[in-house]
C-alpha cells in the first residue's frame, strides 16, 4: 500500500467514526468553521437537537410548505448567571421564543439557535445548555432546525450567549381593545427577575424563589380557543415587567388601563425580595406569564380557562381598559389612592434574560 | 389644573414627540426593556429599517402567507474590527444571511436581527451599522421585520455582535452530484479573510485588499435559471474557505473532487498576504463567493452566465467531481503533484465573521 493510500485510508476511517469532542473547553478553533467546528456541531448540537431537518447541516434548513401567515420572532439571551434556580440560558431562550410566537397567536414550529461562546467555556456546560434547550423544545413541540456557532476570546461573552429565532403558524387574530375590557395576568409576577437577582448573590440575601420560565403556547392557545374572537392582545411580561407591557398595550389601544393593586398576584418571597431591593414587582420580569386583554363579559370564562391549566393556576383579572387618558396606566392602591404607572426607566435589574 | 393632571399632560406630550436618543453611548438601560430600549429601537432601528411589518414592534412579525417550502437560516457575527475595507459587521451580517438563503435555492425575503451591544458602544457607530444593514437589505430585496437588543457590561461583546436570521422562499431544487460534474467558483477567493487580517493591523503589513462581502442571491438565481436542473449544489465559501466547502461537498456526495491549482482565481495582493502569513488561500474566507457543482456538459454555459454578472466576472471551473476516494478533495499542483486538501484544522484566522 502506497504512503498516499495509507494517508487516505486513515482519513477515511476518521471520517466514519462518530465524532467526539475531546476538548474539555471551547477553543477558538471551535468557531473557525473547520474540523473542530464540525466536530462540536455533530457531537454536541446534533446530538442534543437531532432531527431530520437539522441533519443535513447545510447553510440553512428547508421548512415544509404550509398554508397561512407565519409569525417570526428573535431574541438574544445574555442572562447572568447562565444557570439559576428554575432554569438556565438554554430553556430560557427556547421558552422566550416559543412565548413570543404564542403571543402572536401562533403555534410555535421551528427554531434556530445562534451561539456565541467564550474561549474556555466548559464543553460540559455547553452540553447542559443544549440538553436544556432540547428538553424545552420537546416540551413546546418545536424543532431546532438550524444554527450557528462563533467563538470569541477569553473574557468576552460570559461563557455563552444564545440568540433564538422562531417561526410559527398564525392560528388566531386579535381584535382591538375597547373600554370595559378586562386585563388579566396568567400567574404570579416578578419571579424570574427576583430569582436571577438572588442567584447572582450580589445582595447577600437568600430566598426560595425559582424562575417561572415556561412555554406559554399551550396556555395561550387554550385561552384563544375558549373565548374565540374575544382576546384583544397577549403579551408576555418579560424585561420591564407587567408595568411596561401595560403601557405598551394602553399606548397601542389609545385608551387607559386602571390596575387594582390588591388584585396583583405576587408571591410573598417575591414581595419580600422586592422590598429589600427597593423594587416594584410590577417592573420585575416574568418569563412564564402573560398579560391578556379580554372582552369584559368573557373575563370570567377566560380566567377559569387559565386556572384549569397548571401554568395559569393563579390567573387573575388585575384591571380594566378605560376611556380617557390615552396611553396611560393608572394604579389604584390598597389605600384608595391612584398613581401613574410609567414604563420602566433605567435598569435596576441588568442581564436578567 | 390639578398637579396630577399636569403630570399626565407632561407624559402625554412626551409620548407624542418623535423619539430621540440623547445618549452618545449605549447604557445598560438601553437593554432593560423600558423607556430607553423603546427610544433606541424607535430612534435607531425603526429609523434605519422602517417598514410596515416591523412598525407594530410586537413580540414578533407576521409574514404574509405564501406557497411552497421556506428556507430558514441563522448566523452570529462577531467580526473584529467592526468596520473594515469593503464593509462592516452590518452588511456582512445581512449579506451572510442572504447568501445562506440563496445557497438553499431560495429567494431571500425576511430577516430578523438580534443585537448584543456593549455598554459604552457609541450610538453613532450603531447608526453606521444599522445604516449599512438597511442598505444591504435594500440591495438584496429583503425586509428586516423583527429584532431584539440586549446590552452587556463594558468589556464584553467588543462593541456589537449581530445575529441575523433569514426566511426565504425555495424556488430551486438541487440534483445529486455525479462523476464528471464541474466545480466552479464564482470569483477570486480569500479576499474577506485577508482584508480582515490586514484591517486588524496585527502583522504590521499593509495591502490593497477589500472584503468581497456581497449579496449572492442574484448571481445564484441567474445560474439556477441559466442551467435549470443542472446545478448539484451551491455553497458560499465563508469560514474555512473553499477547501472546507469542497470537503463538505465531497463528503455529502460520497465522491471525490480534484482541483487544478492553476485554475484557482486568487488576486495577487491576496497571494502576497497569504505568503507573508503562511496561509493557503484555499482556507481563507470569502463573503461574496460561492462554489457551484454543475453537470459537466453545462459548465461552460454556467461560467458564461456567472461572468455576465458583476459579482461573477472572474468565475472559473476549478475542478471536477470524480469517482473513488469518497469524501476526499485532491489538489493537482502546478508542478504535476497531487496532495490531499483536508478541512481547516485549528484557527489561523479568528473572528473574521
Amino acid at each position: 500500500m502506497s504512503r498516499e493510500q495509507q494517508v487516505l485510508d486513515r482519513i477515511e476511517r476518521a471520517r466514519r467514526r462518530r465524532p467526539v469532542v475531546r476538548d474539555e473547553r471551547i477553543t477558538m478553533a471551535h468557531g473557525a468553521g473547520g474540523k473542530a467546528t464540525r466536530t462540536l456541531v455533530e457531537a454536541v448540537f446534533v446530538e442534543a437537537f437531532g432531527n431530520p431537518l437539522l441533519a443535513p447541516l447545510g447553510d440553512g434548513a428547508t421548512l415544509p410548505a404550509g398554508a397561512g401567515d407565519l409569525a417570526f420572532t428573535t431574541d438574544a439571551f445574555v442572562v447572568s448567571p447562565l444557570f439559576f434556580p428554575g432554569g438556565d440560558i438554554g430553556d430560557l431562550a427556547v421558552n422566550g421564543t416559543v412565548n413570543d410566537l404564542a403571543m402572536c397567536g401562533a403555534r410555535p414550529r421551528y427554531l434556530s439557535a445562534g451561539f456565541i461562546l467564550e474561549e474556555g467555556f466548559p464543553v460540559a456546560d455547553l452540553r447542559r445548555v443544549t440538553a436544556s434547550m432540547a428538553a424545552a423544545a420537546s416540551a413546546a413541540g418545536v424543532t431546532i432546525v438550524t444554527g450557528d456557532t462563533k467563538v470569541v476570546e477569553r473574557g468576552k461573552a460570559d461563557g455563552c450567549y444564545v440568540t433564538t429565532t422562531g417561526v410559527g403558524t398564525v392560528e388566531h387574530a386579535f381584535s382591538a381593545a375597547r373600554p370595559g375590557d378586562a386585563v388579566i395576568v396568567s400567574g404570579p409576577i416578578g419571579e424570574h427577575g427576583a430569582a436571577i437577582m438572588l442567584a447572582r448573590g450580589d445582595f447577600g440575601i437568600e430566598g426560595d424563589i425559582a424562575s417561572d420560565t415556561a412555554p406559554l403556547h399551550g396556555l395561550a392557545l387554550a385561552l384563544l380557543e375558549a373565548v374565540p374572537g374575544q382576546v384583544r392582545a397577549l403579551r408576555d411580561a418579560t424585561r420591564g415587567g407587567v408595568a411596561t407591557v401595560l403601557n405598551e398595550l394602553a399606548g397601542t389601544a389609545g385608551l387607559s388601563i386602571t390596575v387594582e393593586e390588591d388584585t396583583l398576584p405576587v408571591r410573598p418571597p417575591v414581595t419580600g425580595v422586592c422590598e429589600l431591593l427597593g423594587l416594584d414587582p410590577l417592573y420585575v420580569a416574568c418569563e412564564g406569564r402573560f398579560v391578556a386583554v379580554v372582552a369584559g363579559e368573557h373575563a370570567e370564562r377566560a380566567v377559569e380557562t387559565l386556572r384549569g391549566h397548571a401554568l395559569g393556576a393563579q390567573a387573575a383579572v388585575i384591571g380594566r381598559v378605560e376611556e380617557g387618558n390615552p396611553g396611560m396606566v393608572l394604579l389604584r392602591t390598597g389605600f384608595g389612592g391612584t398613581r401613574v404607572v410609567d414604563v420602566l426607566v433605567g435598569d435596576p435589574l441588568p442581564r436578567i434574560c
